[in-house]
């Protein structure tokens, strides 16, 4: 049995702290927040702590706080030659301080308090110092989800930005549709279907193929009367020509 | 019985012929298309013809060609007191020649040659000069779709807008996020359960509320150091920079 202890308390934490409490192969020993937990994770029981001098000894100690915090609360750690690995898409591996074995535990996904999650589904990103840690959090990983891949500091950094593309982006450009039917009454169901048949094509076609529309026609005339129609929206409109011009010489 | 015709030869007429022929209420009577069908057409059982001179007799007439092919089209026809309609999201239905009732039979959905769709699950946004007329549009669109609604010209033309900012520009930024990762062998295939969650979380939460990353945070450090990520990618920059801007306004 691996025993590990998970440090912080936002949404990652909440969503992986209730994945390893429920995995079979794993002892999720304590929870340490400098904050009070919310009610949120009172379904976990497990020591939770927030005293750094009650710090019980793990395998392996994962730090899930928000990124720019990651590197300070890991010089906070009382600990020597632990193996302690952080979550975030955002920070290398190397700027972990030296005290400890190095590590990564990346899960790709996007996490909301009140929304449950499938772990399963999540894919984990992992990374190591040392082959004898990578093996430990390999363990862990798959105890909790079928997708785990081996993803080092540099390709991290490059998923953390794609992610910012295909869900951030994306999700402001959900908003964007939605404000624009406001303007006319028009509820945003409509276009639900629209959206998960975008999502459902790329399963079968790709990204490249699956384009479709004015930009990539380059049929000027809906063009403008579009940008006619964004007139009281400068950043809508600028977002409609940046975009439109990406999409225009991508198939140019 | 209603009895239709349909012209053009296109994915919409292709996934909307399917559909007319297969309701029990609806018989599909002709197909007129200008150019030979391709063989997706050709489990579709009914008289097809290339010449406007064989045209019959039908209840309603629905012109489904490219957006800039409609108008031209409808004065082709050798039709008088006719209800014609087109199905195309950006031409107002008082755009259409007088010599007919004029109607919008508009389905606001992606559609690909190769991939099945489900018709009872898209949306029809309907529009006619008559009550009558709607009536007889509403009937069709009853016959093949679970979700028909009323929908203006003005507010067709939004939702055209709109549906170019849901799928257009977000099948772009999953094109974004695809190239991003060739460039360190990463495979597509771990961003689409994000992709997923992305689009399931907007049934649960508002697109407001759902939205994070670090244009929303305001996080400056991540926003640079992603932007340098992309000094090799001008038009990726640019999308980053005006979409990180949109967002920061929308939550200041």
């Amino acid at each position: 049995m691996t025993t590990v202890t998970v440090i912080g308390g936002g949404n990652v934490a909440l969503h992986l702290c209730k994945a390893l409490f429920k995995s079979p192969d794993i002892v999720l020993q304590q929870i340490y927040s400098r904050n009070k937990l919310t009610s949120h994770f009172d379904e976990i029981e497990v020591d939770k702590i927030n005293n750094l001098e009650l710090i019980k000894d793990s395998d392996v100690y994962i730090i899930s706080v928000s990124d720019d915090a990651v590197i300070e609360v890991a010089k906070s750690l009382p600990l020597k030659d632990k193996l302690v690995v952080h979550t975030t898409g955002s920070v290398t591996m190397d700027d972990l301080p030296p005290a400890n074995r190095k590590g990564v535990f990346y899960p790709l996904q996007t996490f909301s308090k009140s929304k449950a999650v499938n772990f399963k589904d999540i894919p984990i990103c992992l990374e190591a110092e040392f082959q004898n840690d990578y093996n430990i959090l390999e363990s862990i990983a798959t105890s909790i989800s079928n997708q785990v891949y081996k993803i080092d500091s540099s390709q991290r950094r490059s998923l953390h930005l794609s992610a910012v593309f295909v869900n951030n982006f994306v999700n402001h450009l959900f908003y964007v549709g939605e404000q624009l039917g406001k303007d006319k009454n028009i509820s945003f169901s409509i276009l639900k279907p629209l959206i998960e048949e975008t999502v459902d094509k790329i399963k079968h076609i790709n990204t490249f193929d699956s384009q479709t529309g004015p930009a990539k026609r380059n049929d000027i005339g809906t063009i403008n009367s579009h940008l006619n129609q964004l007139e009281n929206y400068p950043n809508f409109q600028n977002i409609y020509q940046i975009l439109t011009k990406s999409i225009r010489e991508t198939y140019e």
